[in-house]
């Protein structure tokens, strides 16, 4: 298996983490014979990487690639290929308009790679929307980018960890626009690309779903809302047996109700990634489903506030790269059985 | 002390939560030497208590006394008083007219009780909306309710646990109704309950209060809604040393910042329910802070799933009496050094 590693936001932690697992990594493998024959091949400035190399102490070996090398990784039985991109103004801390476009472009490459066959997942480093926006790139965040490039209208940001799979109908919303784009249809949309990634992706065969209310208390009977009433009840009637809900989502995360389900639909982000993050620590991961190919990411942001004081947890990077590898698996598998 | 107990909704789990607290509460004086100078008076139709009383295998020792009689409880070194509601129809896991009314009635009672020096703190139990509506009665909780008794217009729901102390600037809203809820003034009345619960309640005399963003990634610099560049923000400007904020929401709580924190403000009810539970589980309280009295409750509904098979679990109405014992001490003590 070939990972594919975009830099993130340079000035975030991004670079830092990826050394940080790369070193872990090496260490963990030398100490044990025969692992090791995994490949990574990262997108990222070539100052960058050896910047976080030397101040962490990793002593990476690595070879640097271009764009017309980039299938030599098949001939190499393990190892790191550095892909260059350009050389960036480097302030780690500041989210600038440089790092958005190398951001923006190790993205671009990454989606580059997985079409011509030299990577077998993606896991995106952490951007910054803002970065972006100095950079005079319009998309919110990987999810959508990923999805416009590979034109899926149906696609889903999802979180995975041992404990609790969930998605959501809503993904970078201002709070004030969630409950007007809450419809059936989308939520129809969205179970689509639930139910073939449980299928596909994860190999569970007959999921059980739950839906969590818009309101609090779901709701109550309509008293503290109606989108339950109008909207997710009748959705969830419509699957008996696949969905269940709308639960209370206070109650629901309370009495670790989560556990009994094989995934979780929530309605807009600060529902899920609240618990999900709370629960998880730096074991949760985020997932695009839907798309054609794999892309994973660590569940935290750019962390400007540590970036560049070399205490950051690679962690969830590491947990990105395991899921990637699972789910590229579970794909080859399921493609294979059917 | 003497701690006033409301019934809740006969048909959820209250009066079993009650029972099962006053049982395991006993057998543990009964072990300890000394212990059992405390003293409850529980407003509850006398069958219902009854009822779970054989039911539990509890045999609690009580006396039945009725509204003249209130002041008998100051005679008695320790015990159990049940001051008698009116018979209801008692059919437990269902909201009905008859348990709407009762929980109304025993929350009336519990405001008499405390106005007349009868009791010193209110410990609530949970009540149904539905319930309420079907009686008739047009209150969303028991927050709203003590305040509209207590003529407070700033008030204020908390939650209380070792780990995390919290409050609301927005409750029992549709999520559609919250954006347009939050302005400066909002937020600068909630302070004023704030800074007062800490300082009289908690005995915390310079506070850091972290304050949430409405908005996921609290808005990202505007990009992800507005309302923490215009109104959140300036809020926290204004008291330099004294807020924090406004955090991103989910990893605020992903990196468990909330316990660089003496007290926590958050927007909207899931908001802040969803992660004190999950948190939590049962060691939570609710806590109306900016009332003339003390009131606080376990932080778990009706449980109209659970009601009537004895599997309850007490531990959240134990601390709440523990919160309301100890806030109740705070203020008298504060009162006293000033």
């Amino acid at each position: 298996m070939t990972c594919g590693i975009t830099c993130g936001d340079i000035n975030g932690i991004g670079p830092e983490i990826i050394v940080r697992y790369l070193k872990e990594r090496t260490q963990a493998e030398s100490s044990e014979a025969g692992a090791g024959s995994d490949k990574f091949l990262i997108v990222i400035p070539p100052d960058v990487f050896d910047y976080y190399n030397t101040q962490l102490d990793a002593n990476l070996n690595f070879r640097l690639i271009n764009s017309s090398e980039i299938h030599d990784t098949e001939k190499g039985d393990s190892g790191i290929y550095i892909l260059s991109l350009d050389k960036a103004d480097f302030t780690p801390g500041k989210p600038t308009r440089d790092s958005g476009t190398t951001a923006f472009n190790s993205i671009l490459k990454s989606y580059e790679l997985i079409n011509a066959g030299a990577i077998d997942f993606i896991v995106t480093a952490p951007i910054s929307k803002y970065a972006f926006r100095l950079a005079g790139i319009d998309f919110p965040g990987h999810t959508e980018l990923f999805a416009a490039l590979d034109k899926s209208a149906d696609f889903m940001m999802c979180f995975l960890s041992e404990s609790m799979k969930c998605g959501l109908a809503t993904i970078h919303e201002p709070l004030s626009a969630v409950p007007a784009l809450i419809t059936q249809e989308l939520l129809e949309k969205k179970l689509r690309v639930i139910s073939g990634m449980l299928q596909n992706d994860l190999l569970i065969d007959s999921p059980q779903i739950a839906v969590l209310g818009l309101n609090p208390h779901a709701g109550e009977n309509g008293l503290l809302g109606r989108e339950e009433q109008l909207i997710i009840d009748p959705f969830v009637k419509n699957h008996p047996g696949l969905l269940f809900g709308a639960f209370p989502p206070d109650s629901f995360f309370g009495r670790k109700m989560y556990s009994g389900f094989d995934f979780v639909l929530g309605m807009y982000h600060d529902q899920l990634l609240i618990p999900f993050k709370l629960r998880n620590q730096n074991a949760g991961v985020n997932y695009t489903a839907g798309l054609s190919f794999v892309r994973t990411s660590p569940d935290h942001g750019t962390g400007y506030d540590i970036a560049g004081k070399f205490c950051a947890d690679a962690s969830s990077l590491a947990e990105a790269v395991k899921w990637g590898a699972l789910i590229a698996k579970n794909r080859k598998s399921h493609a294979y059985q059917n």
